[in-house]
């Protein structure tokens, strides 16, 4: 889907060399607050600049993952659910935390089948976007999934509460333009498979 | 930019009715550490359908904004710096939180205005996305800027330390498709304004 394999480091590793200039250098970290999503962690950085120590937040995490997973038919498998930062129900794609020793494909279509009983359909990877460098140390990778079909019931881990609903193209686009679809996450993925948004003219 | 003003509640309103069944009773919150950018929450909430209760995390934060700039000459004034979750060197767009009493469109012309010096211009609100439901209790929203021009030398705070690029939308989208521009926000203002990715066939 690109137009060349990703030459950007992945986090925690530094660039390859016309930025590093930039680089704040690292004197400690200290580990804190376990926060269940993240393991909370206090960096010492001096500025490049003024020589001046700063302590910034960094909250270590697994890398996620999301996906369009699209019917034989050109249905959006598509999961609604209560979501605790913005408590209400918000609409979304399929997806969720990459287990350790899982590669991103395999937590995508496990995801996928538990959020929803969607299963088989040809993989395509769509690349990876950081949830915010400021303080998340993890990728979030987009997949799309063509030719899903239902295999199974849904079986949500019991603290999920999830609800599917199958969509046309029209439909999500109408849905992420009205901000019916507000994850920036969600939006992301299907925004490499569906032109979402008008153009202003610049 | 949209097709019609957004009805989607703020977090922390409650959704119109349709999806009101999903909702997970509030039992009771407990504010834990202060983790510099957000005050870390635990509320107890209650499936709605096994009745069981389970703790959740919630990141309390203001909101956010971003924008894309553009000059006259058709330029966008993007930021490079070192950002300390991904331990490198990023180029995004200009932004940052919006302060206590401020509208988001201050505080984006504040941003820009101390990042990269520029100001000035039309501005038009692209929307607002949700950074992660899931956890932040904010919205990141996305303003667009033309015409803008230098008018002061930046000034950036004194934890900050910023390179001011000007880049051509081709230049945009080469760096967007090859994951130099790789911040969901940043990927997100910029998508609404130029057609980033190549489209698969459905």
């Amino acid at each position: 889907m690109t137009d060349r394999p990703y030459e950007h480091p992945r986090p925690g590793e530094p660039n390859s060399g016309a930025w590093r200039h930039m680089d704040w250098e690292h004197l400690g970290s200290r580990y804190a607050h376990d926060l269940i999503l993240f393991q909370a962690r206090y960096d010492q950085l001096k500025h490049p600049g003024s020589g001046r120590v700063f302590e910034r937040i960094v909250l270590e995490s697994v890398d996620w993952v999301n996906c369009v997973a699209v019917t034989a038919e050109g249905r959006h498998v598509m999961v609604r659910q209560f979501r605790y930062g913005s408590r209400y129900t918000t609409l979304e794609t399929p997806g969720g935390m990459v287990d350790e020793g899982e590669d991103s494909l395999t937590a995508a279509r496990r995801e996928l089948l538990e959020e929803t009983g969607y299963g088989g359909g040809i993989w395509t990877y769509l690349g990876s976007v950081e949830p915010n460098p400021a303080f998340h140390t993890n990728l979030c990778h987009h997949w799309l999934g063509i030719g899903v079909e239902l295999v199974a019931p849904p079986s949500p881990g019991t603290g999920e509460h999830l609800a599917v609903e199958l969509m046309t193209d029209d439909e999500v686009i109408g849905a992420a333009r009205r901000g019916e679809i507000r994850h920036a996450l969600a939006l992301s993925v299907i925004g490499r498979v569906l032109d979402l948004w008008p153009r202003p003219q610049l």
